[in-house]
C-alpha cells in the first residue's frame, strides 16, 4: 500500500473523511491495539456507538460488509476488509489517566483518552469526553466462567482493516499507549502502526 | 416490601437518591425489562457507564457486591441484592423512535429514550441523549456461533434488584415499552413494575 502515514507508538491522529473515502489501518507489527472513533463532521455529538453497532450486528464484533452506526443509528462507516482474524473489542472503554492511576501509575501517563482530545485539537476541534471506541485488534476473550480477560492481539504483522465513510466524518485513531498489561503484545511495548486514505 | 410505587407499563420515572439510600426495583410479573440509568446529581455529564462497568467487573453483568461506575470511573451505585438469576444486559442501547421505525412502526411509539427525557423533565432536568443503560432483567443470550439474541426474561414474578447510591445521584427507570420482540415476555406485552426507596 502506498502513501502510508506512520502513527507513532502511543500517539493519536484525527482524519477527515468525505463520504465514500476509505481509510486503511495497518497493524505494522501485529501486536498493537488501535482505538478508533468516528464523529459526524457536521455534528460532533453524533458518533460511532458500540451499543448501537451491536444492536445492528447482533454480534460483539464486526465482519467485512457490516455497517458501523452512530448513537442516532445512522451509518457512519462500513467495514470493507479485514485481513486479521477479526478479533476486535467493543466492550471496554479507552484507557485514561484515571485508569492508569488505578493501576498504580503516579503522575502523567499517555492515554487513548488524551490522544482523542489532542488529535481533535490538532484539527481545531474541541471534544473532551471520548465515546467508547471500537478497539481494533484488541483481544478480550471470554473465559468459560464468563470472566473477561485482556490478551495480546491475535493479528499478525501487516494485518489491515479497511473502513469506508458512509457520511462525512472525522475518524480519530489512537495507537494505544498501554504498557502495563499485555494488551499491546506480550512485551507490553506499544508499537507504531500506519494508515492511508484514498 | 412496603411503600412501593408502581411504575406503569411502558413509562419512566426519575428518582433522586442521596448517597447511602437504597432503591429496590421489583419485577412484579417477572417478564418486564427495566432500563436503568444513573446520573451524578451535581454533573449530569457524569453517568453510569456500561463499558466502564465491564472494565471494573471483567464480566458482562454485575453480581451482588459489585460497584457500578461512571464514565469518569467513579462509583455511583452498588448492586446490593438480586433475587433474579442475574441475567441483565449491558450490551444493547435503549429503544428509541428510530429503532421502532426500523422495525416497521409508523408514527409515534413510546420508547425508553423518550421515557428517559420525559422522566428527567418531570424533575425539571433536561437531558436529551440517554447513555447506554443497564437493562435490568433483559435476556440477551449469546449463541455458540457468537450471535446475540433477544429472549424473554429469565426472572420470576416478584424478583427484585436492590441498588445503593455511592454518590448523590438521579436514577432513571423505564419499564420498556417494546411490544414487537419478546424482550418483555413471550406475549410481547409490557407490564407494570414497582420500586421503593429507603
Amino acid at each position: 500500500m502506498t502513501d502510508q502515514t506512520v502513527l507513532k507508538a502511543g500517539t493519536g491522529a484525527a482524519i477527515r473523511l468525505a463520504r465514500g473515502q476509505r481509510l486503511t489501518i495497518v497493524n505494522t507489527h501485529g501486536t498493537q491495539v488501535v482505538d478508533c472513533w468516528a464523529l459526524n463532521a457536521g455534528d460532533l455529538g453524533e458518533h460511532l456507538s458500540m451499543p448501537h453497532c451491536r444492536n445492528q450486528w447482533y454480534r460483539l464484533t464486526p465482519r467485512p460488509g457490516d455497517l458501523l452506526v452512530t448513537n442516532l443509528r445512522n451509518p457512519i462507516l462500513r467495514l470493507i476488509a479485514d485481513s486479521s482474524p477479526g478479533i476486535h473489542d467493543t466492550l471496554i472503554p479507552c484507557c485514561d489517566l484515571t485508569r492508569y492511576h488505578q493501576l498504580g501509575i503516579k503522575g502523567h501517563h499517555a492515554s487513548c483518552a488524551e490522544n482523542f482530545t489532542t488529535a481533535l485539537r490538532s484539527i481545531a476541534l474541541e471534544q473532551v469526553h471520548p465515546p467508547p471506541p471500537l478497539n481494533l485488534f484488541m483481544n478480550v476473550p471470554m473465559k468459560v466462567n464468563g470472566m473477561l480477560a485482556v490478551a495480546p492481539p491475535d493479528s499478525k504483522p501487516g494485518d489491515l482493516v479497511e473502513l469506508e465513510a458512509e457520511m462525512d466524518c472525522i475518524v480519530v485513531l489512537s495507537a494505544c499507549p498501554h504498557d502495563i498489561f499485555p494488551v499491546n503484545g506480550a512485551d507490553c511495548t506499544p508499537k507504531d502502526v500506519a494508515y492511508a486514505v484514498r
